[in-house]
């Protein structure tokens, strides 16, 4: 039986680092992966197709000639969705590549099966051809989530879908009803409706993802209401079901989708994503088999440096919970390497990113205005719209903004809030100045690119500057 | 005779932004702008939109339709370049609307006409309707710069031309001499290439662009030609003319335009872009009735406060020399606007961002290996290629690369140097980065939001790091 230091279950974004991590610490790593390919969720089916889908349809909609919106021109709308997605595919298959090779370099072992733990010291991996039976002194469950599905759904595949089928559908819909707010629901949401999809999106909380700037949020959320979106926020679900389409429907024979509110209102489409709740892929590990157990979502119970009840056994990853971005998943992952082999590893939760590619994409980083007020700590906002900036004038996006939140008295950046193209990137620049404590000076004083949407920063500094001054 | 406490002659970058910062510090201040419209050179002839026009052939190439490039189809082309100019008109007016409106919210006057001196502390502003004497107790020259035109090159705005006239032409011509690899002729080489134009580009130095970092540079060289483009580098220019075309040549009956160089060579093309050097708008100022004086480039000399040879005048923006950047103009008179009021105003040069729009853009700050190398001071280099990106690949742009320059002992970031998309973006994340002397490990431990570029700065400093320690 192969023995190694370090088993790592699952080849997503925690697990990847993770083993990375601890190989270039010199030591034996093995990654246990149920799929053919390694990457997890975030390549295969989540985060990455998605974005190279979201990619596609702004190349598509940001060019001149846009795509025919009537409905007699559904037939070039299929063929361009399905095109778009074809064309993710390449992207999929480089960033597999590119993992699979950052393994292979790194001297990690790939083992493809399923896992499942024997005892807190043994795994066995089933595979296809044959099972293999590996023992090491430390693991990492890193296994990821799956869209839940609720036995109450009446899950079709074609006409009530997860996310997962969405990038698998035949045909665009000419309607959608999105069920659930949060980060996926949202991103869904926003990339349809640009397609010409008239997508309706029910939120059980009275707003869109909760987590982020409100201010940034109304902006959101009426963008998408502008871009002909329905928003239901506060309404609450009590049956989904499909239906012959009424007599007269544009979707001839086809089955509908159709939702009963508990206000008492009905929604009908074409079709139905269910986007609340994903599920710990937990089940077939066995966890009992070593001493752990999941909560009813699948997932598990871990301590700052990502252990669980067993010291020896780490998890990280979506199968931790929030915030469940393959982003911070990275960084768990390599968070845990680094606990297991007594290295030191600095994670400051204030200065974790969150990146959400709705159309348009939003970040934000360090302090809320919210969480501000609650803990009493006098701040000055300042605004810069992209409307006023060149770039913004040349990109086209004229609706974007970014805002600045600095402290009164010391003048310290305490945090970075923007929505619009290119949000997920600019954040990283407020990232550095939150970091290192920086005060509002440095970027009234700092030269920026031009035409660049980073004067943003500037135009933001001046604002919260001049507020602060009452002029 | 109206009086004011700062007068700013030009309304460009260095202009507008003094005025604002005078004006913010509640003076009466008046710009005299010798257009009809604000703005100056960035906004209405040079950097807006010759990036308005960037941006336009960008989308229209990273289309999946690409344009006809065989020459029958040649009158779609020029259909396509007319419209893209026409594009750009809109991002213009709405430039020159923004700043016309900063400076009205903030109570600066304009008066449109020729200003001249008439003595250190008096203008006539020469308009096309009444002529109006202004005496001020400051003065600001931000009057810019024009394409210089030397005596031996024989104009015609058809055959022979300067990138003013570059922006008016009627038809995209076939092929293209480009002569001069500064900022200006590598901008418009590279987007004509890109548009499909045979492009010819000719510079006296062994390389394009000597301030900015070799590695850069060599990478651009490198995508310049893999584009298709013909570099001729130290290479003099002797002679240049129009010639008729030779017998047989597609251009038909038109003329064309022909270059003798030292080494022997000659070069011929439908047009020549002469793109060498640029010329103070001094010569109608008269200068020497303030007591100024202008070098023979029209330039005038200040010093490190944007004084003149006269304390109480003072020039900013291109028109003082190097770099001539919109982004440094607007430093550069906020800087001169400070200093002459009494206000405190940090520049520091090591932090001066360089963003050179070329396709692909270049961006750089801080320290370059060159003279980290001269200086002797030890440091080491990590690099992140776009290639290994998520975002790079969902971009499809695999060419992209960032290099980050470490101290090998303190391991404080010293400079960034980025070629690519976003880099003019991408290098303010590392500005703040130098500005805080953060090290190494702050990117190595930053969460990123993925996909981005920005990951790029988390990967170069692994490649550093890595480096740092021989592994």
């Amino acid at each position: 039986m192969a023995h190694y230091d370090l088993c790592v279950i699952g080849s997503g974004p925690a697990g990847q680092k993770a083993a990375i991590q601890a190989a270039k610490l010199a030591k034996r790593v093995v990654v246990v992966e149920r799929r053919e390919v390694v990457g997890g969720v975030a390549i295969n089916t989540g985060t990455i197709p998605s974005k190279a889908l979201r990619e596609a349809i702004l190349k598509l909609v940001g060019h001149e000639t846009a795509m025919p919106s009537l409905a007699d021109f559904q037939a070039a709308r299929n063929a361009t969705f399905t095109g778009l997605l074809s064309a993710c595919q390449r992207v999929i298959r480089a960033e597999v590549d590119v993992t699979a090779d950052q393994l292979r370099r790194n001297g990690v072992e790939t083992i493809h099966g399923d896992a499942h733990f024997i005892d807190d010291k043994t795994i066995m991996a089933v595979g296809a051809r044959n099972n293999v039976t590996i023992s090491a002194d430390l693991f990492l469950i890193g296994v990821g989530t799956r869209p839940a599905r609720p036995t109450n759904i009446p899950f079709d595949g074609q006409n009530i879908i997860t996310s997962d089928e969405l990038l698998e559908m035949p045909y665009l819909p000419s309607s959608m009803l999105v069920i659930g707010g949060g980060v996926i629901g949202t991103e869904y949401a926003s990339m349809l409706q640009l397609l010409g999809v008239q997508v309706t999106l029910v939120e059980a909380r009275p707003r869109l993802l909760e987590f982020v700037d409100a201010e940034i949020i109304e902006a959101l959320q009426y963008h998408l209401r502008r871009s002909g979106m329905t928003l239901r926020l506060g309404e609450k679900v009590t049956r989904v079901q499909t239906i012959d389409p009424p007599r007269g429907a544009r979707s001839g024979n086809k089955k509908m989708a159709e939702v009963t509110l508990e206000s008492g209102k009905t929604l009908r489409a074409d079709c139905l994503l269910y986007a609340i709740g994903r599920q710990g892929a937990t089940d077939e590990l066995s966890l009992p088999a070593a001493g752990l157990d999941a909560d009813k979502r699948g997932r598990i119970k871990v301590n700052e440096n990502f252990q669980t009840a067993k010291g020896h056994i780490y998890a990280a990853g979506d199968v931790v919970g929030f915030p469940a971005l393959a982003s911070t998943s990275m960084q768990q992952g390599r968070h845990a390497a680094c606990h297991m082999f007594g290295l030191a590893c600095h994670s400051v939760p204030e200065l974790i990113p969150y990146g959400i590619y709705s159309i348009p994409e939003m970040s934000t980083v360090g302090w809320t205005e919210a969480r501000l007020t609650e803990e009493e700590i006098p701040y000055e906002a300042g605004i810069a719209r992209y409307e006023e900036i060149a770039r913004g004038q040349l990109l086209g996006d004229v609706d974007g903004m970014l805002k600045m939140l600095v402290h009164q008295e010391s003048r310290t950046v305490l945090g970075v809030h923007a929505i619009g193209t290119g949000a997920t990137e600019l954040i990283h620049i407020g990232q550095a100045a939150v970091a290192h404590n920086a005060t509002v000076d440095y970027f009234m004083d700092a030269v920026f690119n031009y035409p660049t949407l980073a004067e943003c920063y500037k135009v933001a500094a001046y604002s919260a500057f001049n507020r602060l001054h009452g002029t």
